[in-house]
């Protein structure tokens, strides 16, 4: 399995990518192909010893950067890492694309150069959700502000079918997410999906709250690209105050300084439980290719998890089975 | 100053809304006026020494649970505490109404026997939030699940007046809910919203993203009751797994319960610092009468800092403000 793996996306690139992509290629047993300016990715490349493994390098003169507008940058910039890596895979010379680097962008770029999968209205931004449980999907979190009620259905659909191939949950529980949990509560875009959601072939639990999100009450959480988006901003500034004044009032106390110590390691277990960029990334659901979009602020690790979910969405078939999702309903 | 204290109002009451009341008479020489069941009320504050204290008792059988449906429950229960209290307010007998009951009721119960203040189109439910810099104030978080761009600007117009006037916040920033930062970001609602906020008198600052509530970029946060809605829910969710997880972690290693102990206050600080019930209550803007509702978890200190938020709302002239803002507009 070849995987193309864009050197220049994340905060942390080129270097912490190419180091991911080698630990990725010892590991996992696959080909990787880094795509960036070449002489940057050997220059990368030179500081490991990466003799006899599966590795290649694919020149691209640009980056769609953080800063880019996303369908301009897709659009424009051909010789991107991303839109040279992206057609690899739509030519058949790679099995998925993995980035770091804006996800805007990434969507952009597959939507133009991959295009969609047959019957999907719009693809999706998704991600890894940290729960009392483990983790939840939450789908969508920014690519479509406005949506229709048929469009969070096919989130709620290929969420589904990427929590039970991809993460290997049985079964998956889906939930809307609206302002109560009673049948009825929710806007007006809410109750319309919960009547198509409730008549699908999907394990839907109803409506689910926002503390029901870290509760662990749903596997994927369908929701407009707004309010994912909330949601998952929020969650990322409630959890920075909390560790911020935390840390503030311990350092007001020299007993508190010597017991924060002494729990040191117990905090970092909280961290790395609740760090979502630990799982690596999460895919682009319903364009035409696999597509794995990483958390920005990547280390080497979290890169390298990025390649083993790319490997595992190829290898349970996600495209098909989303096609196949899909056309259930049609 | 006569404010009426909803007797029936929050998980723990009567017992701590009457203790609460009490230390409120005590504490800001003002007359409290006690609605609900009689000998239930009277039976509470036999408890007491409450020998020349300005303590009343107004009769009331029923009570709008918290499991009622508002609107219903509004105009059936006529002899609810809700109901008489609002009334009293209504008929000039008392200058506040005071509860930490079902809020969707106090709001229902207040758009029935109060009205709403002239060119208000839709009243909000409103929260006090902690932030980085000490709290700010979010308005809708429920009332209006559906909105219209100018409901949005009047939730910013009285959400201003109410931080100015009430919270003492000099010229406070207005900030408005979306997926990201830069103008043109968000929905079609946000994106009219915008404009109306922007050629206001406001001191709006644009759009804010979830991570920049907790950072305090803002003083109102302006939002429509389902994002609101989530946003506080969600703050609420993800700061319960974040302890959960650390009692958990903590709890596996010894060393770690010892620094826990040792570092007991400040995380005792952190909570009170983070804990917005603290903070009494939070009014219902753009109802014709001073309206408080507090948490339902609420205990007497928090009761007592609900009454406390209500003579302020009356001392600095909040309605009369309100309508001054609003008029301003017309």
């Amino acid at each position: 399995m070849r995987i193309v793996l864009d050197a220049m996306g994340g905060d942390h690139a080129p270097r912490v990518v190419v180091e991911g992509g080698i630990m990725a290629v010892r590991e996992y047993g696959i080909e990787v192909v880094l795509v960036g300016p070449r002489p940057l990715v050997e220059a990368e490349l030179a500081r490991h010893d990466t003799a006899g493994l599966s590795l290649s390098v694919v020149h691209a003169s640009q980056v769609i950067e953080m800063t880019d507008e996303p369908s301009m940058a897709a659009r424009q910039k051909k010789d991107s890492s991303m839109v040279i890596g992206m057609n690899l895979v739509k030519n058949g010379e790679a099995d998925a694309f993995t980035t770091a680097g804006n996800s805007g962008g990434a969507l952009a770029a597959a939507l133009f150069h991959l295009g969609r999968i047959e019957g999907i209205k719009r693809p999706a931004l998704s991600t890894i959700f940290p729960t009392r449980k483990g983790f939840c999907f939450i789908s969508d979190i920014g690519a479509n502000t406005d949506c229709k009620p048929d469009y969070l259905l096919q989130f709620g659909i290929m969420g589904s079918v990427y929590a039970e191939r991809v993460l290997g949950i049985p079964n998956p529980r889906v939930g809307l997410l609206s302002n109560g949990e009673e049948e009825g509560k929710g806007s007006i875009l809410v109750k319309e999906a919960f009547k198509l959601l409730q008549n699908s072939h999907l394990n839907f639990i109803g409506n689910v709250e926002g503390k029901d999100i870290p509760a662990g009450l749903a596997d994927v959480v369908v929701t407009d690209g707004f309010s994912g988006n909330v949601v998952i901003k929020l969650a990322e500034g409630v959890a920075a105050l909390l560790m911020e004044v935390m840390e503030e009032e311990i350092k007001k106390r020299p007993t508190a300084v010597l017991g924060a110590l002494l729990a040191r390691d117990a905090l970092r277990a909280v961290k790395s439980r609740l760090d979502y960029s630990e799982y690596g990334g999460a895919p682009l659901l319903g364009v035409d290719g696999v597509v794995i979009v990483g958390h920005g602020r990547s280390n080497a690790r979290a890169i390298k998890n990025m390649v083993r979910v790319a490997r595992e969405a190829v290898e349970k078939g996600m495209l098909a089975a989303i096609q196949e999702g899909i056309a259930e309903r049609v």
